[in-house]
């Protein structure tokens, strides 16, 4: 019996052919790859059975949720993809507890949606949040925009469900919040990008949802003040900033180009706009007072209206309605779609401490005119975590490896990060050779033969 | 050449003999052993060289910051401690990017004057602060007082540098608050207790300092009605509720026993006490308002006096002095104190899902007297956390471990763990091997097989 005779013995949903190249494709468009085939499972034990076959037969096995990754973690050449986009269950959600227990196969929204429903929120945010399934913001430690309120995945996840490369299930799906009995493998686990282990399940912390908004689009005369800007916001809030967003005229320009419906409310003739979003669950913030007001509400109004005063401020727009909300939530999830439609390109994710990034932004300038004079760039920033999304378009394809290594360059001088949020994958490979410690490296490769001996999860990846 | 002559070529800070007997008893007396012999480094360097020197002569080394760990994870018969008592460099703090960079010998009571000094927190705080160095509440992933609203050491922390088992350096000393480049080496290594590697550094997360306190002792009729207070403080406040500790009957009655000279503001003759703190950093909350209050102590009082009516708490005592809140913080933070001077004793570090110590109490009290009517305890909870420290005392040693099996028992079936935030050690040996998962068990063998392949870190701790 042929590998796809006994994995259809183990579950009907086995796409062979034409049927599995979809999946061979990367959002992008850059990783184009011919799988050997595709698995969807429906249960943890499905997955066991999958992977002790491909244990078993030494068949490389790539894990995949939404396909919504920027690196190419997911290209599947001659490999087994192993899609969890069935495993769609809410197992549990328990308000009391404030925690969620989910499959893998979970889109993000849809837990969005289920959550709110109770009140409660779990708070990962980002533009994809559509199509990205639980199991892969596990597999990246997925970022996105409530970060600096709420943290990274790890920070959102209390337990985990793995299968091991040899089909094994190691149940870490603890739900306390303590608990020192051994090593760290939920976090080894994290941002692993499916190397590791196959995550089927985790169990998330919920948070309470906020019961008041205010939302403002803002311009700045430059990026020092906007920090400024963010500092006396959490000083004021007792930090209920939930998102500290920099969209720069690069980032405008393009959004005039390629999203023309979405219109910023203080236009696209800026230099430095930021979004911001404070939130409140406390009572005396949300409830409309005696002049038909939300106290929150006023007091970003005040705020700003003081920073105005000092000259920090240039221009504000609060959003007065859902629909204006909406609109500035898009216009920043707009950016993974208008960052990628030129060709060629490369997608920095960076991070730096978050004082030195104009410093970052001037140095990269200046370094990379000179290498490629028709360079253009398209930026935005979760600018409260020091993370830049850094896209570059040089005129050539040729140049892309040569600005790479330039805006590395001065991130590893700076002593910041060439991957953020999004992982490594296929493209950021050789970022990790040339510049994570080589006894870091040494280690991590320790690791991964400790866990997969064999080498078939996700093989290539994360590390070169 | 010996061994003792090449670890003085060094440094010439080695103890041997009776120099180096008092490093090898624990400060609960329990564990009393005769290390071969302590070296205090200097530096990273000595650090390193000191374990190439292990490792190359097979040498078992045991890792030593504060020696206040209650596991018995620095006993040393027959090994070299290597303490780090010497490395007490505060190397920076960086008030702007909110980080401290510290060695890990800095005793954990004087980084909280560095910091506060310049208007920040490092909010980890539990008894033996003024002895317990950082090193070693990395080793151990501590929890304490302020985690319900700070995190353990691992969300406190953002990068550390390591001494492998060989000697090398593994530099993860980032100052990011995000980093997906690669595995999370950095979490792994902390709550390993010192069986994967030497921390030498790390830097901390500081946070701002409260500008108002307001700290009460409240007796409650019930523990759900205690946890009905903790939700309304929150909710009423937006998370500021920093320590939310139990202590019961059993703990009150010891503390009147050994610490007379602690009288708790409402008496010993009381079932259910509550100690509680809010802090704020919001200025509204903290400035004297027309009253002559401080509006978050106000505000605690509203809370209580509406609780009061509804019959949810008994009594209160607010703390209306400086003198008054270190009262009351020191009569929880004799627990260690007060909790261990009885022998023989078993310690229960338990974590259990937070709406489940009242059945865990009366299911453990149900368990033990049938098995030992003569059993008592001495009980105190960082409740917000589901963290229970449950100590017994057996009438006789031989019931130690029957006894111990039997809390076990009940934790494991509600899911709880049987070490919440003082690690394994040896003490907890027997529960990881009668209650972990034995495929996690499985996977950390593998990874301290990958990390310490000569077996001579900190050897028999941890994992059995």
């Amino acid at each position: 019996m042929d590998l796809i005779d006994r994995l259809r013995a183990i579950t009907p949903h086995v796409l062979t052919g034409p049927d599995a190249l979809p999946y061979g494709r990367d959002w992008v468009g850059k990783y184009v790859t011919t799988p050997l085939a595709v698995v969807r499972p429906n249960t943890t034990a499905e997955v066991s059975a999958i992977m002790a076959l491909a244990h078993e037969t030494g068949t490389p096995v790539v894990p995949m949720g939404g396909n919504t990754g920027l690196t190419g973690a997911t290209a599947a050449e001659g490999a087994l993809i192993l899609s969890l986009e069935r495993m769609t269950r809410i197992r549990e959600i328990r308000p009391e507890a404030r925690i969620a227990v989910v499959e893998a196969g979970v889109i993000l929204q849809d837990l969005h949606i289920a959550t709110e429903a109770q009140g409660l929120s779990y708070p990962m945010t980002f533009g994809a949040k559509g199509s990205a399934r639980i199991g892969g913001t596990l597999a990246t430690n997925a970022g996105g925009s409530n970060v600096l309120r709420y943290g990274n995945t790890r920070d959102l996840c209390l337990g985990i469900e793995v299968v091991l490369a040899d089909g094994r299930v190691l149940d870490l799906t603890s739900e306390l919040h303590k608990d020192n009995s051994g090593y760290d493998l939920r976090d080894l686990m994290i941002g692993a990008e499916g190397t590791l282990g196959v995550i089927t399940a985790a169990v998330l912390k919920l948070t309470p949802l906020p019961q008041a908004y205010a939302t403002a689009m803002v311009t700045v005369p430059s990026l020092p003040d906007a920090l400024q800007l963010l500092n006396r916001l959490q000083e004021h809030t007792g930090g209920m900033v939930e998102a500290f967003e920099y969209m720069p005229r690069d980032y405008l320009t393009r959004l005039a180009q390629f999203r023309a419906d979405l219109i910023p409310p203080l236009g696209h003739d800026v230099d430095h706009m930021i979004f911001l979003e404070i939130a409140s669950t406390v009572p005396r913030d949300c409830s409309v007072d005696d002049t038909g007001q939300v106290p929150l509400l006023s007091a970003l109004e005040e705020i700003l209206g003081e920073m105005f005063e000092d000259g920090l401020v240039l221009d504000a727009a609060l959003a007065g309605s859902v629909a204006q909300r909406r609109l500035m939530w898009e216009i920043r999830e707009a950016a993974a779609e208008i960052s990628v439609n030129t060709k060629p390109l490369v997608i920095n994710d960076l991070c730096l401490p978050v004082d030195q990034i104009e410093t970052f932004l001037s140095r990269a300038e200046a370094r990379l005119k000179p290498l490629d004079p028709g360079v253009t760039s398209c930026t935005v920033s979760h600018l409260g975590d020091g993370n830049v999304h850094y896209t570059i378009y040089p005129s050539t394809a040729a140049l892309c490896d040569p600005l790479m290594e330039a805006v590395e360059d001065i991130v590893q001088d700076m002593r910041g990060s060439f991957s953020a949020e999004h992982g490594i994958g296929l493209g950021k490979l050789s970022s990790m050779q040339r510049r994570k410690d080589p006894v870091a490296l040494d280690m991590m490769r320790a690791v991964k033969a400790a866990f997969d001996p064999k080498g078939i999860l996700n093989p290539g990846k994360t590390l070169p």
